[in-house]
């Protein structure tokens, strides 16, 4: 590929690795949307082109100077691919507007900190200069959290603080530079003395760094027995304009507001973390416990997975729900329906649109894990689920990661596809629910998969995903609109803004509706205070007015 | 017992309850501090007195007039008993102050609000006035956290605000008003459907409410498995000088810095809370295992307890550890020292002021229960520990809530005792104990009681109880010299000033050291905008300057 196109900037994962869609896949989505050979053949917008940016730097040649000063030549650039990298997340328009060429807002410069004295330095300078700063991390932000609408400075912690600084076994604790990778971390983690894992894999897990996880509320795959990035950090460094906090590791305390509960969630607008200590856990993969089940109807898989959780037993890891129609494709890409096995499963009362997947995995101590599961089968017995074993969950989890690929060659079909998530409370589920996938399917010839997952005794969080063609041309009108309706729905009907995405400055608008005004003045009067001239990440993260 | 007195004020519980020390602990505390019968049968400072207060109401007629219109004739008073009552919780100065009729800084009324309409009308007046509040809770603080050194009014949510609102089954959650006591709630949880807990018993248990549990962050009993109030409380709502804040019941969520931990830790400085939605629990004393343990030393019983929670086979609700002075006093109080049981300890290695004391108590579902309980006996073994069974911790726990009581007439006696607990990571847990424990024995007389209580993967909860002859007659000068010493003590050893107690007014000038200048900062920050004239809690809370 092309390495300075739009299409590198754009597209998940390796830039030599060009995703392919799977025959069954490809089967499915040629049918459902009634896709022509020709159709399959073409490329809409693949966004080859070499990145020109019309806004060129408009930082002064000092300030610049000034900058390479304080992190050396090779550390800052003014380069326009780099810049447009800096300026997009993977929020569906960012791809759209960067296959149509365009990149509004991009940062003046990209500056590469060495280690926490620079991230200081900068911040001072910067703050001096009222220059904005927009730390950036994995590249992985679906709520446009890295745009720079201020240009300024994106401030990449991935090149040099992306470092294990110390893994604590007696506390069962790492201390991380908040540039590291989730994978990098986790073979570090894997491999350290008898083996720990960090226990936090989100679908981004191998682009997304640890700060990033931090600041957005990030949850992983295994967040139902882990918990959230905000039950994993111990503590953390942040530099901000006012000055440095530093929290310290106590398990727990009662000395005020919990300062760390303020910094995540802040999502680069208040400083920058530069330092991440965060629970680790004995690595024992063999002890985890894997289970499957298919459910008559969600609404049994639901009350199912409610009632495990409240069974006081010990929580799975992965817990998961698909709903009819992200069953119904599933078993349509792996060209079940119809087949033998599918009708012995209709004749049980198991039903195409109304059957429901259910994955399980159980980690940690073998005993505990063995239990938790069994509870767990037992539940679904007498919810009217058929046990389907180990293999459905083990598959899932060996293909984790691959379904972010899929996004290009779907939107180079013209198929635009975007995921939201929610938390709900188990009463408010079935009601959000109901009205996000009748707001979704109104849309003609659209595919609206839903699944549960972050499960919680007291609620849970529901994940949309859906699938539709593209008004070519008109695309990021039609988004625009669609998606704008899409969140006003979730929100008119109970569920958050998000349970694990962020807010960004996409979601910013509807902050103060979700809040209430003295609570979203509250953190409007937190930036102030820590960031009086509003140089980080400004332009409306968190629905602030800087 | 004089209903008007100060006695009536500082003693624990009913005040038609006299508590008698029984005989193994009169024998103790005798031998151990070498009393004569005479110094036996005398009683220092009793308190006996009526309350009269030489400060005065300072609010106008006119003040008063309008309080009353808002909450009716019968809820606002000044008389002098229910300033005074409304001016100290239960620290050991309090008490040392009612008993010398010293009542320093009254509220010049109190106020009992029927709702949050009540609530909120106040609220506002008083901002218009600049006139100080305080709200009142179970009056336990331990941290000067309801002193009025503002005056104002005392804001006593217990009157009229102490109903359960909602119990939600499906949620697994209950909606309780702020001034509700915890056995009110319990009892109400016990006997709601199939049978609820809370799940949240502090020693104060008795004699405290929701709102003070979650906004000084405390911690029950059983904390270990069902976490602090933080982990418990789902939504909340506050009245605040700049409007109202009303949190959602999700279960988690990534929109902002999370608002909850940030009221939670203010201690009534930020506003007063009026509504509190947290998690229940299934009510199943049957399953409930427990296990009792005997540790060579402190080092073995305290690895065995990070290696447990550690272990990712489930957390027990009750994890309790006494270290050797305490185990030894147990045994003293108990008898049991020279008895033959004993010599066979000591014969098996489990020597005087080594040996310790493990409680376990493992709730929830029975297979769990045993699990759990059965996987911490073999690590227990692995460190050398006899198991004693389930009889130790039951009797433990049916006096829980007793030791509290002695404080009278221990004072009575001329005895000082207080306690002060510090959230302490493993790795500094050793060093906090034995700086901590060397500065409290330095004082002659001395007997220094360490548990650990409060256990969680990355670390504990150190709680230091002492008894010593107080200076008769210089009380006050001699235990807050030795107090400020003991918490200089923990603070430089690497403890946190607090795990559960808060801060309050006591804690209040180590607040900057502790958090670093700009956390602090940030603290006053969040104050100025939620009461920007200083009403709220004024007079050192939290280290605040209002």
């Amino acid at each position: 590929m092309n390495q300075k196109s739009y299409r590198n900037i754009l597209k998940w994962g390796d830039p030599n690795h060009d995703e392919v869609i799977g025959h069954g896949t490809l089967d499915y989505v040629a049918k459902t949307f009634n896709l022509s050979p020709k159709d399959l053949a073409e490329r809409y917008m693949p966004g080859d082109e070499d990145v020109k940016l019309s806004k060129k730097c408009r930082l002064a040649p000092a300030v610049l100077t000034s900058l390479k000063k304080i992190v050396g030549e090779a550390n800052v650039s003014s380069d326009d691919f780099e810049r447009a990298y800096h300026s997009y997340g993977k929020f569906f328009l960012d791809l759209v507007k960067l296959r149509y060429g365009m990149v509004e807002n991009p940062p003046d410069a990209v500056v590469y900190p060495r280690d926490q004295a620079d991230v200081a330095k900068i911040v001072k300078f910067c703050n001096d200069k009222k220059i904005a700063i927009t730390p950036f991390g994995g590249h992985s932000s679906v709520t446009r959290g890295v745009e720079a609408p201020k240009g300024g400075v994106s401030l990449d912690l991935t090149r040099h603080m992306d470092k294990v600084v110390r893994v604590n076994v007696e506390n069962s604790s790492v201390t991380v530079q908040p540039g590291i990778f989730g994978p990098v971390l986790e073979k570090h983690l894997n491999s350290y003395g008898t083996g720990y894992t960090c226990g936090h894999f989100p679908q981004s897990f191998e682009h997304s760094t640890v700060g990033g996880w931090a600041v957005t509320r990030g949850a992983g795959q295994a967040s139902t027995g882990y918990g959230k990035i905000e039950d994993m950090v111990l503590s953390m460094r942040v530099v901000t304009p006012r000055g440095i906090i530093v929290t310290k590791d106590y398990p727990a305390a009662a000395i005020g507001p919990d300062i760390d509960q303020i910094i995540m969630g802040s999502e680069g607008a208040f400083g920058v973390v530069t330092e991440v200590t965060m629970k680790i856990r004995a690595w024992r993969p063999d002890n985890t416990v894997y289970a499957s089940f298919l459910y008559k109807d969600f609404e049994s898989a639901v009350a199912a997975m409610r009632q495990s959780m409240q069974g006081e037993f010990g929580k799975p890891h992965l817990f998961r729900i698909s709903d009819p129609e992200e069953t119904d494709v599933a078993f349509a890409m792996k060209g079940m329906n119809g087949s033998a096995a599918d009708r012995v499963l209709r004749l049980l009362g198991y039903k195409p649109l109304r059957r429901c997947l259910m994955f399980v995995a159980v980690e940690g101590d073998a005993d505990f894990a063995k239990l938790v599961a069994g509870k767990i089968k037992t539940v679904a017995k007498k919810n009217g689920a058929l046990s389907l074993g180990a293999g459905p969950t083990k598959k899932w989890l060996e293909q984790r990661y691959s379904s972010s690929y899929l996004r290009e060659p779907l939107m180079d079909l013209g198929l635009m596809t975007d995921t939201l998530e929610t938390a709900v409370s188990w009463e408010n589920l079935m009601q959000v629910w109901n009205a996000t996938r009748a707001y979704l399917k109104a849309r003609p010839n659209t595919v609206c998969m839903v699944h549960i997952s972050h499960v919680y005794e007291n609620g849970a969080n529901l994940y949309f995903t859906f699938l539709s063609p593209i008004k070519k041309g008109k695309d990021i009108e039609d988004f625009t609109r669609y998606h704008k309706g899409l969140i006003d729905t979730i929100h008119a009907s109970g569920g958050s803004l998000s349970h694990h995405h962020g807010v960004g400055k996409m979601m910013g608008p509807w902050m103060r509706a979700e809040l209430g005004d003295t609570a979203h003045d509250l953190i409007l009067a937190i930036k102030d205070f820590l960031d009086p001239r509003g140089i980080m990440n400004p332009g409306g993260t968190l629905g602030l007015k800087r």
